[in-house]
């Protein structure tokens, strides 16, 4: 998976300050393959990536700041691993065909940087042709505003690609009298339950099951950190994939 | 905690063409320390179980006989153990003051005969004193009429009674969008959710969740044949046990 | 997945009066798409099968009888779903080589009708890539006299694949003091734990972890029934598939 | 639980320099009934501690230094939370001499302050009565030295003495081969497992098996702040509990 060039690729952090970006740079540091050579913070310059000779750069800053940021990396050659949220459909049609005018650029916008949290939700497509029933559980710390989860709601929408693509219908459930809501949110014809609790992390569990058996997914989040793997595997593989690739996936042999 | 007294206990089944009932019958014939005497349909007469001189009659029958039975089997002086449902609070009391004009005659009236629901509830009343978030989660077969479970009900609050004892106050949530219900029903401030899948039986997961720690209790039921080792424990330990009993819990030590 | 052709597929059980035989011919015999046309107990003639005018025949013999059953099938044309275990390299080249002078007449033999196995086994090799540490927890009844499972012991070397295709080294453990032997075996440089409790029937836990990070792969069989949609799939797949297939994967889609 | 006296209670941290001493100061300041009045370090002379008015101190230091710090700490009146590990049978009983003519000074020893896992031995013992198998999976990060973990031995020890009091033989297991040692150590008749990966911290899965059933117990800790709670228990209670106290169980409410 990883390869060991003879000198380390050369990687610049946009968005360094952040919690995120400060991980991002230990990660590379601690990395033999790989150099840091530009950490960029908020209000910095984006010369000095360049001056730098930084060959990819990793963005991890804000929605209304990265859409400006990869279309300057972009023109100056330079490959882009992409973390920020807030890109539409839209703005990535224009990414798109910025790419196809450059000589193999490569630009990774990846919403979940979590290996396992992409595993999970891959699996959960291919074990959902297989099963009558599936169900999610999303765990996360008391702090969290939302409910479901973005990947909960992204893991349904797989599941129900995956029952669709195997001509299953809706999942069995007589559930007559549920005054309380215990049966919890329904997301894509998936129900979808999401707990809440001190010391706890991000957690999914996808459960599948059919007569006299029960499938089981699930991916343990105990620390940002984890997302780090998922970081370096885009930055060692960008460049060998030009034009956009949107999702870690994308880079993962999943087949 | 089984005794082997010099003769085996003689023991009759009330219900006993129900599927509750067959499964007590035949539990009773394998025990060493019990032998079956009568086992009574709908319809039976109740003097079979006195003409056969059990000692014990085990009741599953209906909410509609049951009453009626055990207090026959209290006026001839024979220990009951009961699963059947349907008692409230006036006809329990009736039952106990009838009990005291009795020469230690005994009755067990137990809403649930599986001992790993009675332990988790048990247990989680405890623990729920030391742990700042409390949530259950059970799961059963998909042909299930309502939600949540009996069960995941009394144990709400039974973890309810443990965080109230210990001063605590409500679970931490700062949840403020959940248009779906992904957080599920909310039973004397525990939140409960209820899965329902192909090839599960009877299943409760009771997490509790205080800072860098997780605790679980997990009871799984794949049979109703689990309940038998509960009714068992009923039999063997009624006589010693004059009065009324109600849960199983009263003849187990859990100090 | 399932079609539903004009007129139901004729089926011939072989090894009908064992466990796993009477259970495929109720599955058999409930499938709309499929029409049980004979079964084939110890002794009886195999003319019957071809009298019968099945199209598909399911083996569920005994290792010293399947070579020859599935030999006479080939030869007159009719499919074979095979579960018996016993075949060496040896007689699965004779076969090959059989079955490259027929008409398109399609052999599975699979060694785990477990969908849900075969799903774990996949979803382990792929998710080895990319996890430091892997281990696996089987988990059956106190009857079985082996220890640790087949389908564990596949799973481990699934995970050294995985793992040698990424470039993975040995899996980090420090452990210098373990008289009593608490790590469990070691296969292909996973290590496997055996567990064994009353009540279960056949689960395997595989869990990978990483820096802040746990991924879990977990499947439960409650039930032989749980292997006849495996026998299902095969029986509906394997004219589509000239040839020999060895393993249920190869009739899934797990891209 | 938690008492809120007029004034905070006065509290000293030895051996604060330490990872789990910097861990209690920090548990401590936060705490609003408690006052943290001296850090002691090694080297630090005690009579810093009487100096300070502490009328609690928690001991964190080494085997070699306990002793000492306990015995004048009970000389100068001041009630001791001890978490360090190696007092034997001696000299716990010369410390319980010299506890009796002192006027109500309290000491806890507790080799697990961790709440959790000493609500999982409890519970483990008192589910052993009710169930025919039982095993043990202790999970830890992969730079342990030894295996099984010290919770794992103390709990297999508890189950085995529930077993004995319910009057239960040997677990049932029919292996008879397991060439690689999958079934991993055997304590005190309780089979134990010791897995070892990347990510996990320490955690322990108790699991209990019966007919048709399962019942399981399982403590995560994530961190060593999970330690705090049960060390801020100790110094809440000790001093209403004279005389010399071992383990944490003893100040809590399992009844």
């Amino acid at each position: 998976m990883t390869q060991s060039p003879s000198r380390p690729t050369r990687v610049a952090v946009l968005g360094a300050s952040g919690r995120m970006g400060a991980a991002a740079c230990a990660a590379v540091e601690e990395a033999e393959d790989l150099e840091l050579v530009a950490r960029i913070g908020r209000g910095d310059p984006l010369d000095a990536v360049a001056a730098a000779g930084a060959e990819v750069a990793i963005d991890l800053t804000v929605p209304s700041a990265t859409g400006e940021n990869v279309h300057w990396l972009v023109e100056h050659g330079i490959h882009a691993v992409v973390g920020t949220t807030g890109w539409t459909e839209e703005s990535l049609g224009e990414l798109r065909a910025r790419l196809e005018g450059t000589d193999g650029v490569g630009v990774l916008i990846a919403p979940n940087f979590a290996i396992g949290a992409v595993l999970a939700m891959r699996f959960a497509e291919i074990a959902a042709r297989y099963y009558e029933s599936a169900e999610i559980i999303e765990m996360h710390h008391p702090n969290k505003l939302d409910a479901p989860s973005g990947t909960a709601t992204h893991t349904a929408a797989a599941i129900a690609r995956g029952r669709a693509a195997a001509g299953l219908g809706p999942v069995p459930d007589a559930t007559e009298k549920d005054p309380a809501g215990a049966r919890g949110a329904v997301v894509d014809g998936i129900h979808v339950h999401a707990v809440r609790q001190r010391g706890l992390v991000a957690h999914e569990v996808v459960q599948f099951g059919g007569v006299g058996e029960q499938f089981t997914l699930r991916h343990d989040s105990f620390d940002r950190i984890s997302f780090m793997p998922g970081v370096l595997l885009g930055v060692r593989e960008v460049a060998a994939h030009p034009g956009l690739t949107v999702g870690l996936d994308g880079f993962m042999d999943l087949g």
